[in-house]
């Protein structure tokens, strides 16, 4: 039986032309920290794949540092950047030393500003400093549609306010935020605030892994201090990803060893995973707005007619602002709380409550030919609680119901026709 | 012109079976957490490299992690089993539940007890733990041929001792170390202090990056309670490693997010790398006892010949328990001081201090189309001090005159007859 792949958002094969680039990179094979030709012409292809890196995201080579994934360099961005903040929360000679205005930041654990619907990555190191007491942290939730409102931020922050972190597209609902306007907030806070620039916090960290395949991530135009994607997102290398930290933010080493990536990260180089990843994002870059416009379609498509045919469901977030590839469908018709539902009257006869397990769904489509995904496929061991990230938009009968379907670049019209006939099937 | 490549210590190229192996696995390269078919074959190839490796070490496919490589997995060991002691440490009422023998383990700081030898991956994040005031730490030093007396480390545990940390074999001097005798000496403290078995630590981590090739690394055998080896130094894939923890071991995490690897390890698994390091494990067990027996002539002939016609050089590190591809030699006919030099009085007249700067000849060796290496590849922010491991033997005088020569499965005769020949021009 043939299978229609619909879970692109949880992984994407690697593209023909970045395993092509992987495997000429392996000639290469020597170590980049060794003293000789062999070792120079690894450092010399690390460095050209940086380079490139660099060029296409608009910030300096040296501020990029490649990683084992999106995971890892979150939890670096986080840890490493309280780690080096609390040393100077932690002095107190250094009160002295700031101006008179500055001083009330000090007393006080590092405050981290960051959104409710954040990835797994994201949430559980924070939850982590949390429990262990070196942080105070503000959760913003996202309006009913899954978007964060930039006036929210802006209430939170305040003197110690060292990070605040929102994804650039959310990974279940594929919401895109609005982090220019995120970044300006930030900016006229530091402006009107910081006397000197003694302390140059908030750092801005944004978690791209889902939008860097339709989205213009340049950390210029973003206003982001730091940027995160990984390889298995954009059809790149496994096990590789990317942490960009400008040089102006103060971030400290979480893995300790050899001294590579600037002192940052140890660990031998994986020099082909680097290769790989700048020739992958060179591709997505290249592919970005043909696919998006294709993709719209097809998503838009999908979505009015699963919403039309299928009288119990309803869309999960934002459809405007909302990633290309990104369907995510509440199948329940049980009355929406506060928030009310527009489809509240659509419960069919002899049956008001319509509430169909998002796992029950996975696994039917599944048996139909169709890999679809309940919510994220990075919540091993948390999946019966259902999705915070819907439960987030007001909709805790969504939780447990919905389905993503998320699209790629071998996605074609007959695939979500044959997606849809199976769902009303199932959901009849 | 022909090269001569001679730093397998650094890094080793990928068998081309290993890679075929890793090929066929991209096919399967859908998210193991996800619940569709897709990811159970993704899960169940990840599953199988695991219960492979479970395998030949002799534990259990659950005790077996799979992270980014030897630094990480170092790095997660120790500071994920400090964080995960400290928790007991620091709770007072845990002494009332514990039998009166063991409790003055509380109230001190988790001790740690290491050589003074070990890989920067080891040494490193233990400096950072003594940066926090979270451990005290015992360093041993080895004897004036690198090895480690088992004695020593019995002399230095205590109660608060947590962890003992040996490498297997060195990565700049090839040196074994008694892994088997210190697992005892461990085994007979927890006999003869742990009344009860509420205590189950000291528990002894080898890094055994450098001696997989080479030696049976048992978990069963070498008594070991947590292990570690990479991809890179066993002809597997880059960015890949291994930690084994012993179901008994308390360790916690130190990188957040979805939970993958059993909670241990965040981050989406890396399905081929698992994959390549089984496999490279298999072939690298396969040619053990052959590639040892063929290497170790090759060692010998070139050490004794390097000793015979070069006078000032002597071998840095003990010929006997040695890994068979590792040769160190040092070219200074400097004293030796307390030490004493069996080739002192080999000093050319006129020429009474011959010491060659390390990377002098490494460069030199290059230029003439070999590669060879200084100390190790992993020392990127510190070659201009010198070899510490070496340093450690007593031999200050050629912490920077020494070249390392590592052998590997493309290695000839005919290579080592051609490097020594090199070797009498330049240090002529």
């Amino acid at each position: 039986m043939s299978r229609v792949f619909l879970d692109y958002a949880a992984i994407t094969p690697i593209d023909p032309m970045v395993a092509k680039d992987m495997e000429k990179a392996q000639k290469f094979w020597a170590n980049p920290s060794s003293l000789h030709r062999e070792g120079e012409i690894a450092k010399k292809t690390l460095e050209e794949a940086r380079i490139k890196i660099a060029r296409i995201l608009h910030c300096k080579a040296g501020e990029i540092f490649f990683t084992s994934g999106g995971t890892e360099s979150l939890n670096l961005a986080i840890l490493g950047v309280i780690k080096s903040q609390r040393a100077s929360f932690e002095k107190p000679k250094a009160v002295f030393e700031l101006p008179r205005s500055q001083k009330t930041a000090f007393g006080f654990l590092p405050h981290i500003i960051t959104s409710t619907i954040e990835h797994p990555a994201v949430l559980e190191p924070i939850k982590n400093l949390l429990k262990e007491k070196k942080v105070e942290v503000s959760f913003i939730a996202p309006n009913e549609k899954g978007i964060i409102n930039p006036e929210s931020i802006k209430k939170e922050i305040k003197e110690n306010t060292v990070l605040v972190i929102i994804q650039h597209a959310n990974n279940e609902i594929g919401t895109i935020q609005p982090i220019q306007k995120i970044a300006n907030v930030i900016k006229e806070y530091k402006e009107n605030t910081r006397v000197a620039l003694v302390l140059n916090y908030p750092y801005l960290l944004v978690d791209a892994c889902q939008s860097v395949l339709y989205e213009n991530v340049s950390l210029e135009r973003l206003g982001a201090d730091m940027l995160v994607f990984d390889g298995i997102k954009i059809y790149g290398p496994r096990g590789a990803g990317i942490l960009i930290v400008k040089h102006a933010v103060g971030i400290e080493s979480i893995i300790f060893g050899g001294g590579q990536e600037s002192g940052l990260r140890s660990g031998t180089e994986n020099v082909p995973a680097a290769v790989g990843l700048a020739k992958a994002l060179e591709i997505a870059v290249e592919k970005r707005e043909k696919e998006s416009v294709r993709l719209i379609k097809l998503r838009d498509y999908t979505v009015a007619k699963i919403l039309k045919e299928i009288p119990s469901s309803s869309l999960n977030g934002d459809l405007e602002n909302r990633l290309p590839n990104n369907i995510n469908i509440c199948f329940s018709s049980q009355n929406f709380g506060s928030q009310g539902s527009p489809l509240k009257n659509f419960a069919p006869k002899g049956d008001p409550l319509r509430n169909f397990d998002s796992e029950f769904l996975v696994i039917k489509l599944d048996t139909l030919g169709f890999a679809v995904s309940s919510a994220s496929a990075c919540h091993t061991l948390s999946l019966e609680n259902g999705s915070y990230v819907i439960e987030s938009l007001g909709k805790k009968e969504c939780g447990s119901s919905s389905l993503r379907i998320t699209l790629g670049r071998d996605t074609k019209k007959s695939d979500l026709d044959l997606l849809i006939s199976a769902l009303k099937k199932i959901v009849k």
